[in-house]
């Protein structure tokens, strides 16, 4: 059992190439990074659960029927009074950025009970969570810094995906003095190019996708050496040349100093990035559950973001078969 | 000019008859009594401005546009950081109502700045305000409160429309409390059956839309005792036998005890009731500016409402010839 | 085989209850009072073949595949330059009634040649048109007057609908200076309540569909005096309470004063009463070619005209066996 | 536990009023007697689960996904090669009625292993099904009437609903042969007012829903001394006065012959009625599971059928408070 | 006269790039291998008349209407009682495939009555089929195979696309017994760059569509000496470096050794690509009927598949005109 | 303040990248040369005001909306009877182009009436409009040509771009007549990598977009002898692979000979290339008005212009800072 924590938002996209509010019709789905893994996952064939608050309301209640049609379990989910957290989403095109506005303050989660002691299920082998729950409010922080201990004390590995969002982090402490926290139980820690630059500091370089290695080894070297239960390093490398027109890729660095690319996919027009990253995160918390070799698991979890690309919405919605057929065949032809 | 001072909301309505989120739509528009009220005004011909604040975001911005595009005047709106107050509408049907689910806690309006001291526009003669306003925060109370302090000090007529919601005044002061500070200085007061009782008190009577006469003149005559600046009372009567199936009239009363009734409409099937009673408002409003007799005042202010009941949307989008044909044809023949 | 003479226009519909733009989309289709008769009258299977001018370009193109699918005779159709001719259509609810904006001057059909000389197919027994023609220019008022003329040289029945429009008639001359032209050809003149009074003047009364007798028959005795061919005329009676709700039924008038009622159809809520009496006039029509009596008659096309009230669009979509089961029962329950 | 056996359908509605394929689009969604009533079981706080075959391809995971997302169990659902059982519906309006096309036969679900020794999960106390499923093939009949002997082998209530449906019952057995193998096991029968008489043929009569007491007492008895595992005959009673106007009640006839109405709702205009006798279906379960009285009973089922026809789909959406709020208001007021 | 031979079905369709039923909708046309070569003869001016079997229901009269509309002629289309054809479409995006889900078995096309003997109409001067409708049952060979034998007597042209679907194919014979007794009678036969080798087996080879000479060559030469009725082999060749990144280009191989290349085409990004190989075997007929050189011929033929991948839907909705500006100026600049 | 002359057009484009009614929606929104440069200009933070007839209808009561809303002053609106300019728009895909269907003639614009003798605002500092106005007609011609010689003589500055559309110029003049008569008052001319050639005729060159310098300065400099009022020349020089790929770029030459080039940008797949043209001439106009340098007022001519491209609709929806943000990043990198 995987129990992924987060918050899951109610997205409400704009149709098509629409700015916000060109036309007036929202496209609404559910999402939201730790929810997109938990889905994910339990696609692939591992149980799931996911731990969060939704607000007792009807959209808190759709979203827990979302959670439900995916297949992850719902035990963990406490319905709460409070306002739903939302984001609304213009994408974009050509040089034209994809915009998000996040709409999530004060949401049931961001107030969660700071006490609020959850008993995580017996089974339960893996915990995951982002770097976007911390960032949400100190209560957030403090309910889930606890959850991160308890499931280190029953022995479970912790996976978390820095996620750096510079629009959120808007109560007090920044991330590099609030992160560190959890990097000190975590086996796994997943990121993009950027994130541990923007979210730990100055120190950590940013990514050249282009040219990663150099980089992505110091920056690996200086997180094993600070924290020293992490394992590896999964990073998602994306060359953005437009908003529909990205190169992604993806690598695996261990504490042995082993490094591992996946192939590169080039990516025009993309669908829907929105939850890659997510993807990546769930092929390589799969990889390892699974036990896959290295090259393999690097192999998955970028095969994984690569398709997501190719979805509407935050959500990788994919099966096993058709994820081995792809890494044996990106041609796309029809099947029929 | 008519200043009409609110919170201007984006709603999101779950498409047709289906429930919220049924389908993963939501049809986008804009709304709020006192807009609606203000929108009315100027298509009926009488220049208006609204007085707000709005998030300084792209939802904001488009708030803007569609306060600019419905020809009301933006000089008194407020862009600011904060975000936008949104509600979510699920149409009812036969016996089952609609649902309207707020999500304005801690929009930009309802933190607005107390001290904010507004400049009335040279030419104010108007100022319409409404009981959702200092049910939302104190900061608004607060606020408009001492906004209607200077339109009066000014010479300008205040209109509020009670438009009492159960589900806001979360603040800390109840209604009862609240309004007379308000009171005082209103010179036309608006309500529906309901709204005197609910906001006020026990002493107020619901109104038996069938039978409203009893409680209509005891309603006003307990006002005008306790309000010496109200002149007139113009109550919505709705009957409501099914969420698409309802009686509608108005009625007008006067301090000397003059009262006046429109002619009922039977609405069956209803397209969209909300907003009615804004419309009804704006057409009271009108009948004073332009000294319309009590008689035309009422009818003029119910046909508004009834034409609302069959437009999508909060915003009673018609044309003032329109109305005038509406007032002497309902039969809905094809103009062709 | 049934000619049909008249004008095919695209029709642009504001989406559901919507009015003229307020949402940015309109539901396109085809339709026109005669292509409507013949469309239903092809379903009830009779041979039709449409007589018209359509402009030269992707719009009339769509025009005749909408023909063909109808499965309408496209041999008569001719393709020039010029513009389709379009009509907007905002759809009324309670006590709004629906707008039609014609945007039709200037169309192939209005600017067609008036020495263009149709050679009618062998084996035309009926020719339809109705009173729009020769409303909308005196090219085409010229041309279908030949028309007319031409097919009662070879033996064929004329009908025509008044189908008066108050929006139309611009180019010069008024319809009781023109009707008359054509009503001297004519066996089967269609009508509804108003259209004699409208088109023909005042000598004709307005009939009250609650009390139709006495001024049907006083109409029918004035027109079958003025023009000897005219051996019945077929008039459909709609009550409007709104919009959405009318009754309506069908009357049938002979030369010898036989008078034949359908029975009465209470309609609420109406889907689309466009095309109405079209329909009806398709149902008379059809008895006349079938040989049916004047009541089965009058109750098929009062049927027709009511079953058109429960389809979108301006074609009355419906078949054989189905109007046969709609006349021996009208409980709506569900068929599975 | 209460499991609900029969076939999950996906329904292809043609938009609004539109004819079938006017418009060039279907709404899609999943539906059928059992499931809707199980999901409506759910709602109301009761556990189940779902015993059908679904195919093993996208359609069928999608329609898992629906049972999962409505908080059905489905670990009694196989997947089995086949197609999906897919049913088309154009909705009726005015006096036209609303059209059911089946394409259903050969599905997984027809197809299914007679010989599937389905186990029970402990904590089974009822089994639902209804007279569809006998009807689809003999393999179906086979299977579902040896499921039907296990339940009440280790001690569930079996219910049934007649649910006949005219278009289906082609594989070979007319209805009077095959149901009274299930009738045996039954404890609570459920059915509509023609149901009997259709399904088991002339001796049970039609039940006039405006004069029913005597027809359905007749029934009952002839019923209940065919039978004698029937404690309980519930019954709805539709007037049908259009495609979108009836009348609607509940009854509920016990072996000791006492009788009850629910109070009688008129239902103008109906959103969608496809779905309301299995919403009045697991209203009695409900009660029954519950223990509640006769009245209450009839009166939650009728409730839950009434608000079936205001919510579009195959299943009434709806929570057990709203009911409660329903049973005890149906003017369907605004709720804000 | 070209009559074409083939089932017509009823295409469902997800919605953008959404995965099959992610959002509830289908967007609905006709389409079929023979039934878009058809359209697309009638639309470059070539007469044809679609021989078939639709079922006696709503959705094949639907299907009737769309050949009407595309001018196809329909006295050869039979009405059965049985089921529509369907197929579902999920569109690919990036390296994930579009997918075909098949629900075509037991339609009335695939229990044609193998006994009907077809009068093929005066003037028939070619016959086209493909390889599904020997796929899809034995009754369909046997009947399609009397059809192909009849028109060979009265002289006509027999063209066939090989058109392999891996997924047909169920009901017991290969195709490489089953199709040679069809190639005995065809004088052009049409394929893809993998059709000879999946339909006919491995001494057939797969073309490389960037190096297609030699393997086209061999096959060339192997099929000419098998079936002495073949004079020519049309052959598009499509490189899919990914569901919307396509090259393509076709090939026309004679008899007499003579090969000939078509431009290619880069297409990116593909807006649909199914129906692309018949719009490349019309354009082959149409040189054929024209008799046009090989080199125009191939060129038309492959400009149409091209063409066609800009298009929705199945069928190549263009006009000749826009084809020949087209051969002579791709730049796709905007007209007006 | 601007003042920008033209007509505003309802556009009516089919959806996606449908051909014209194959599906039977039209999005609808309002577009037109002038007014996609005067809204760009307002947002760009330059007052404007549209110079326009506007027929007195619904339809053209929105397009006052549209204007109202893109915060563009209305004063210079003459609502006339008559009616709406149109355009029809098909969007093309690969080698297949972008069709308008212009159906403007006999707008209420076309028929200005000639001696409407226009007060332009006080502060009136530049008058923009396009070769489109005279080729309309003669009335259009005339009243624009004399708003021209008012401007002129108030000192306004005067910006024409030539816009050739060769489906216009259809009442009796030729460009090459009518023109230079409004470039003697000319201060800015912007035109396309044709237009010169197209509307001025032969001794023009067109322009290579690859290898542009040549023929643009024989152009200008031919230009500026001929039009001693014109300073500056901006030419957006786009190259057309396909509908949806070109690449684009700006270039603005000076009566000195000073020539500068915009970086290039790379478009595909492009959204929407419409307005493309009236955003590069808002960027240039904008650049004037601030007194930029040239090389960034070319600059951010281009960059609007390819902005555009990623927009839905005629206008180009863009605030000031999001070009900023533009003109240094063009990567499409999601912001959140």
């Amino acid at each position: 059992m995987v129990v992924c924590l987060g918050e899951l938002l109610l997205r409400l996209k704009s149709p098509g190439k629409n700015r916000l509010l060109q036309v007036p019709f929202f496209e609404a789905s559910f999402g939201g990074s730790e929810a997109n893994t938990a889905a994910l996952l339990t696609a692939l064939g591992h149980p799931t659960s996911f731990l969060t608050v939704l607000p007792d309301n009807d959209l808190g209640r759709s979203a827990l029927g979302f959670l439900r049609q995916s297949g992850i379990g719902t035990s963990l989910v406490a319905l709460q009074p409070g306002r739903m957290g939302l984001y609304f989403l213009e994408e974009g095109a050509l040089g034209r950025p994809s915009q998000v506005l996040y709409d999530r303050d004060n949401s049931a989660f961001a107030l969660v009970d700071p006490e609020w002691s959850v008993s995580l299920p017996e089974g339960t082998r893996w915990l995951h969570l982002s770097g976007i729950t911390p960032a949400l409010s100190e209560r957030s922080m403090l309910w889930s810094h606890a959850c991160v201990q308890r499931a280190a004390q029953v022995g479970a590995s912790i996976s978390m995906d820095l996620n750096h969002r510079t629009k959120l982090w808007k109560w007090g402490q920044p991330p590099e003095k609030v992160l560190p926290r959890y990097l000190g139980h975590v086996r796994l820690l997943l990121s993009n190019e950027t994130d541990l630059h923007s979210a730990l500091g100055a120190p950590y370089e940013i990514i050249d996708p282009q040219n990663p290695e150099g980089s992505l080894r110091r920056n690996a070297e200086r997180l094993f050496q600070s924290f020293p239960s992490i394992e590896a390093l999964g990073v998602s490398l994306r060359l953005s040349r437009g908003a529909e027109d990205n190169s992604w890729a993806g690598a695996l660095v261990y504490r042995n100093g082993d490094l591992f690319f996946s192939r590169t996919y080039s990516l025009l027009p993309i669908v829907d990035r929105v939850g890659a990253g997510d993807a990546f995160g769930a092929g390589v918390i799969a990889g390892f559950l699974e036990g896959m070799s290295a090259q393999q698991t690097v192999e998955l979890a970028a095969a994984l973001g690569a398709i997501k690309h190719s979805i509407p919405g935050d959500v990788c919605l994919v099966q096993r078969d058709e994820v081995e057929r792809f890494l044996k065949d990106q041609s796309g032809r029809i099947s029929r």
